[in-house]
């Protein structure tokens, strides 16, 4: 159901002819109300594609009426006629459902460097096709549309007293924090003001998406968008919602990493024993960054070494003689030194767990990522995106 | 020749069984004066082999008689034994060569969290038998026993107005700015106090081995060591020493880039119109280490898209929509927008330029990286290191 699980919503996904396998390549997804808030959190990166741009200044009053998702070409680095393309994008979405252009978040996603007349004329036609087959149970053609190198849609749903979120993803390849090359809409009919909705959406993705670190490289196009219609009629505790909201977003979060371009490994990084949470952070992305550490688990091989080597970058706070490093729950390094024999340590399953213990203080966080797979350069050297 | 061609320097390298193939794998490098004047860089990693600890004491007075070298075990998080067998390898040479131990510096490389009995024991054989073997020409066997898995050994040799600079390397995975598992012997019979090696040296690795960043992973055991014999009785201009050196060790770091592992393009990546040098290293750098671009490159993908939303992630200061990018002499990135077509790129050719012009200011400078392919994951995967 995706994200028409929630009361108030329609959605739509269609195919233009903008992916060549003839898959669906345009969502729509529209807010019916009473409430039209919207909240959205946005790359890091400084490269922004002109959706983003866009984006960034529709969701400045906090109400959004509709958001139109494209795959099949990320409309970035394309100039001031590929800015036009989103704006056109917005404008006919507007004219369509009777609302202000002003109030139509728009996402895209694929190659970067592509976005041309062909390009934008396939995209106006999928606003108008979508538009036209909006349904209250088009939440899974819209999660179909927006796939790219993903091998299978991600949605998640969760229900409290009352109230409902739903939500879908995409994403596969160039997952990082800030955010990933990746594209969420989640939806809700609890009643929230859009100054809760924001700080909802900040207090989960900041646990979630933003711990998520694929492959490092971080992405043009990301965005993370909630919509709340209000229709439940309910008002939830604030701090139950964000509670459920991070749900939804770890649960896609995880979904994301285990269809991750060419992985064999889920790799959950906890890092415990920090001086503070940003120490852990820094010490768990450095790990997830490191590509000998990360070829080594693709070859089922507990080198500890180069988790060490790679903690031995960061500015956190700790000692490289005194730390103890955990592999799926056989400790192979204690207090700097070898510990258990490598040997005993089974990576063959895909779900993998490395615990670093700084020994330090009492933060903690989690950081997921995937080892480098032959498959994982394959798509990348091959598969232009 | 290596680190032989200078006068006042001999060199042996002997196989003591620490490689399982029986190659050589300790090289001793022992100064006959008449100065012993040493200089060293060292990994900036918090994570250091025992032999960069006990290295870093011994640099300090800046004389230096001799340096021992393993492959096989970088004898790195091996605890207190293990700085103890660093300590042993400097006692015995010393004993054997007449000097003191805290001028004989060590260094290891290979698979961190190794260095038991019988590692010492190879190694303590090994500095016996490479003293026995000591020679005037034993530059080269020197260079073959620090080689890991290097295809070739790395060397290099300058000669100026009556003196020389010789230098052998060994380095081809985890090579990254600060320095790379790199392990670097220069030799010089010019005459230099311990304060004009230690400048020249520094400034020569700023510009070389800094920047080389093969595979964005740190070392735990880098050291880029200095020996000054004086042997020529000639005091060159510091000036003219330090360019020499700068070609030696530029060299010696294409030397590496060409045969990092699994590589199938060597990469420079050329910064220019930058605000300030440390934004054009950034930039550089930002590049080096995305895998989608370094994938992109194996695959012959002149996808400049992963070239900007890499720059986009940095703090340099520049315009993400004004930015000019060339690869291989065409440039395909105009204003932050598509130019040349990327067929007219080709890729083929193993040395592959790319320019960004930030358009910003002055500076420029140039990082040395390799892309990312199957071979890669494939030696990181099944050989422990």
């Amino acid at each position: 159901m995706s994200v028409t699980a929630a009361q108030g919503f329609e959605a739509a996904g269609v195919a233009v002819g903008l992916k060549s396998t003839g898959n669906r390549d345009v969502a729509v997804v529209v807010n019916r109300g009473p409430l039209k808030v919207g909240a959205a959190v946005f790359t890091s990166n400084r490269a922004q594609a002109n959706p983003i741009i866009w984006s960034k200044q529709v969701i400045q009053d906090g109400v959004v009426e509709a958001i139109v998702l494209n795959s099949g070409g990320a409309n970035c680095f394309t100039g001031s006629f590929g800015f036009q393309t989103t704006h056109q994008t917005a404008e006919r979405a507007a004219e369509l459902l009777g609302v202000s252009a002003g109030d139509v978040l728009v996402c895209s996603t694929g190659l970067i460097g592509t976005g041309d007349e062909v390009f934008r004329g396939k995209v106006l036609e999928g606003v108008a096709q979508g538009i036209a087959e909006l349904s209250a149970d088009g939440g899974e053609n819209a999660s179909l549309a927006i796939m790219t190198t993903d091998t299978r849609p991600k949605r998640s749903v969760i229900s409290r007293d009352g109230w409902t979120i739903g939500a879908m993803a995409k994403g596969a390849g160039m997952l990082a924090p800030g955010l990933a090359t990746m594209l969420v809409v989640i939806t809700t009919d609890a009643v929230l003001t859009s100054e809760q909705a924001d700080t909802a959406l900040r207090a989960a993705t900041h646990v979630s998406f933003d711990r998520l670190d694929s492959d490092g490289c971080m992405s043009t196009n990301d965005q993370v968008t909630l919509l709340v219609s209000g229709a439940s009629g309910i008002t939830p505790d604030l701090a139950d919602f964000t509670a459920a909201l991070t749900e939804v977003s770890a649960d896609l979060s995880r979904q994301l990493q285990g269809d991750a371009e060419g992985a064999s490994h889920d790799i959950t990084i906890v890092v415990r024993g920090a001086a503070n949470e940003d120490d852990a952070v820094e010490v768990g992305r450095s790990v997830a960054r490191n590509n000998l550490f990360k070829a080594a688990i693709f070859g089922n091989d507990p080198n500890w070494g180069r988790v060490l080597a790679a903690i031995g970058t960061t500015q956190a706070e700790f000692d490289p003689y005194n730390v103890d490093v955990w592999m799926n729950g056989v400790r192979v390094c204690h207090e700097g030194g070898p510990d258990a024999p490598r040997e005993e340590v089974d990576l063959s399953p895909r779900a993998t767990e490395l615990v670093i213990d700084l020994l330090t203080g009492d933060a903690t966080a989690t950081i997921l990522t995937n080892d480098l797979t032959h498959d994982y350069v394959h798509e990348n050297s091959a598969y232009a995106s």
